[in-house]
């Protein structure tokens, strides 16, 4: 072996294709391992030289940026805009708002000083005269210095309603982390609204669900469940939290967005009163709802196959690759050239083309190397195909391959894309409506929740204690209420106790 | 007054409109003060209350963007891709390139702990008991981190170029600060970018200058000169510091954006070679670059005036604003309904329109409103126009109105935006070149920077005590080299020795 890694070394050949050769552990051999290996070899993210901080690469952040693009427009559709505030809260902030202190995690990045000096070897050292009279909290979210700086944008009902929203970096010290899944900083999007009544606030944390839910069905092909958290799994400061669950492919659920009616908690512990048409001085309504990167790893988990990513095309920043076979440098260029005016139209049909014609890698190299990225359509032309008229179209999704007349290819591959963005949401659809499964004893609670995973539903007495309980007993958590949820007389599956309707519940990331 | 103010109280006439009411200092009382002012009036931002942070308010917040997809544009077009890099810096990093942590500013937000608890009276107080065994700053730029992540990129000329952007905030912690000109924490870009030859990276650097400018002059219609930095003035770790200066109204320069050529030192620093053509291992060549929020500073202080912000269409987020003048609701619903198809017709054509119909406030005060917030057109139509088919559009530019007929609108509208971008230019060109002076002694050196501010063109002998006396002299600095100075012999200014070329002083933010 070490001759071979001599060989390699000799001949420039890289560690980056020494690792890229080995296969991807499978996800039926280890999910959790396979997502790992995928979202570094896919070069999506990384981790760096500080503990749970992720790198997000060109190809990751890509990704990131359609997504921020889709959802900033549909901000924008329904009337926000975008602002931004200070990455730092100083700490009195949050002890302002009771429950949002208690219920919300205490891991913080603090800053205590402002200057670092070199000390008498030369070594960079904290200055410690510089210490903070109080000290300052990296946000992990921002409710408490917004609500302070909206005291100062309200007067009256004339100001209202404040729809803003924030793409900003947050950090929660998460002790275990994964990338994209729990990570110390993160990127996000904050939405935080203040209304003039109870009603407007309430329509539009329900409307933000609706977004994020439009989001994660029309662009990730992602299908989620829309619908209310229970008590305990509700935002700290919050009176209702709306969430949007979508089902990865392992069973496991994930909550891929959240937007909360935060009733009049804020604007009562930053003192924000308005006046109202009649005169009268009253507290300020408000909602906040966030996605994150987190949606990242959403998106890997409900496509993705043992070969690599599977991207839905509305995501995909490379649609269609191209790679040209060739012997010699002279194929080559009668290739490139019959291709021009071929990229040039899909082009301009707004689809997002890459010609690969790379000497320093191998079509194979190179075909592996667009289905680990997931690329969702890959056309190999050779002279062959030239003669014949032809060229060949491979799917991502169905790993299927077709032999294309020339002409036809632009309507093809516009046809084909959208093929594929239905294709994959109706697959995970599929997966999704075949892994809720309803139960009637604890018994077969536990034995599904085992042997087949997914979102149980059940009847639940409405106490947190019982929640509680399942959750010791199962891992399973109350994922949400959902909004379509019918009145349906049962008995709670581990007390017996009476109720009137079922709940979600499942295993979650 | 305290009976006014009263009387505003009880009919909800907020204090913003108050504040409003109040005219803006003008540029001849205090030009300072009238900076200070103009961005809090116009809504772009506001001091928070965390000391030097700032609370960049959604109006400022439309033009950073409209910067912000300029610029990305442009970074795309020269074969760059974003990604996204660590908040957080090991302390240590910092010190493995010598050069940069001498000439860095010390003054960083430090993070020395990761968790809050309640104490025994209920108070949240920092957990003593989680203090990081190594103390992470917040990064004040991220070349350190990112040369980190590049070790772990970088094993052949393949892997090369690396042409990677950043979007992020940054903290600084400046002492005495100033809304966009100089923050505590402010929103950049960060290039950085990795390449097999010292020609090539240099060839970067200079591209990326070329850029800026382009962006500065045609977006911002805010005339550069394009430079080289002198030696004491250059970025900490770089061999070249290439950089745009502008000139503000009050004669002082502002630094608008910089490109540095950094040569082998964070490859050096941060061990990271590569394998040539040839098989020989080779350290790696770079080159960073940014621009900041700061350019909004530059962008008011270019173009705006004594009535509020003078904005360039380009960067306008409200290019037209529509108001109509009516006497009651009937009248409102014919002029709404006679504005209908023109609004639709401008928005058709690329031009973001806002029509103010609000009833709460009187067309003199949206005059006033859209003047200060420096929208390039205002176009205000009542009863009579309608039945004389015309309208009436006033230019933020020359403050000049004019009657045009109905029909023409669009079309008028159009050309006149486009005058408005050119004239803003041309008025800021000639105010730059007319501040441009060439002296050739200290006295004339001193009376000139007294009495006309502006860049003074001056023989330098190139050592950094003379400039350190110059500065220390007059408080004015070597903005730059300019890209195209002529060799010319001459004498220093202050020393008399020999010199080969002048360089441009100025006072400068």
């Amino acid at each position: 072996m070490s001759k071979l890694i001599f060989y390699y070394k000799r001949h420039n050949i890289c560690a980056k294709l020494l690792s890229m050769s080995k296969k991807l552990t499978t996800r039926a051999e280890d999910y959790s391992k396979w997502y790992n290996e995928l979202v570094v070899k896919a070069d999506l993210a990384e981790n760096s030289g500080v503990r749970g901080c992720m790198v997000i690469k060109p190809y990751g952040y890509a990704i990131w940026e359609k997504m921020q693009a889709e959802l900033d427009r549909m901000f924008k559709e329904t009337g926000h805009q975008n602002a931004y505030f200070p990455i730092f809260i100083p700490k009195s902030y949050f002890s302002k708002e009771a429950s949002h202190v208690d219920g919300f995690a205490k891991e913080c990045a603090v800053v205590t000083h402002y200057r670092l000096k070199n000390d008498e070897n030369g070594n960079v050292v904290v200055d410690e005269n510089a210490k903070l009279e109080e000290e300052l909290i990296v946000r992990p979210t921002s409710e408490t210095i917004i609500w302070d700086t909206y005291r100062k944008w309200i007067e009256s009902y004339r100001d209202l309603p404040i729809l803003v929203n924030q793409w900003a970096n947050v950090v929660r010290w998460e002790m275990r982390t994964r990338l994209f899944l729990r990570t110390a900083e993160f990127l996000w999007q904050e939405g935080h609204t203040a209304h003039a009544t109870k009603q407007e606030a309430i329509a539009e944390s329900k409307q933000m669900q609706e977004v994020y839910a439009s989001f994660a069905e029309n662009f990730m092909a992602m299908p989620v469940i829309k619908g209310a958290k229970s008590d305990s799994e509700r935002f700290a400061g919050a009176l209702e939290t709306y969430t949007i669950e979508a089902l990865m492919q392992d069973g496991k659920a994930l909550q891929a967005g959240t937007s909360h009616f935060l009733g009049q908690n804020f604007a009562k512990a930053f003192d924000v009163k308005f006046t109202t048409k009649e005169g009268k001085r009253e507290h300020v309504w408000a909602t906040s709802w966030g996605v994150s990167t987190r949606l990242m790893g959403a998106l890997v988990m409900t496509h993705s196959d043992d070969k690599g990513l599977v991207l839905p095309p509305k995501l995909a920043p490379i649609q269609v690759v191209i790679v040209p076979i060739h012997r010699n440098d002279e194929q080559l260029e009668t290739i490139t050239e019959k291709l021009k005016d071929l990229i040039a139209q899909l082009k301009s049909k707004g689809i997002s083309v890459k010609y690969d014609d790379r000497t320093t890698h191998k079509p194979g190299w190179k075909f592996a190397e667009y289905e680990l990225k997931g690329v969702p359509l890959r056309i190999a032309i050779g002279m062959r195909d030239l003669e014949n008229g032809t060229l060949e179209i491979a799917r991502r999704d169905l790993l299927e391959k077709n032999i294309i007349s020339f002409d036809d290819t632009v309507s093809y591959v516009g046809k084909t894309l959208v093929e594929i963005q239905d294709n994959l949401f109706k697959r995970a659809l599929d997966y999704r409506n075949s892994h809720i499964t309803e139960v009637n004893s604890f018994e077969e609670f536990k034995e599904v929740l085992e042997a087949k995973g997914g979102f149980i539903s059940a009847h639940w007495d409405g106490t947190e204690k019982t929640e509680e309980e399942i959750k010791k007993l199962t891992k399973a958590t109350i994922r949400c209420i959902p909004n379509d949820v019918k009145n349906e007389d049962g008995k709670c599956v581990l007390t017996g106790s009476k109720s009137s309707r079922r709940v979600l519940f499942a295993k979650a990331y």
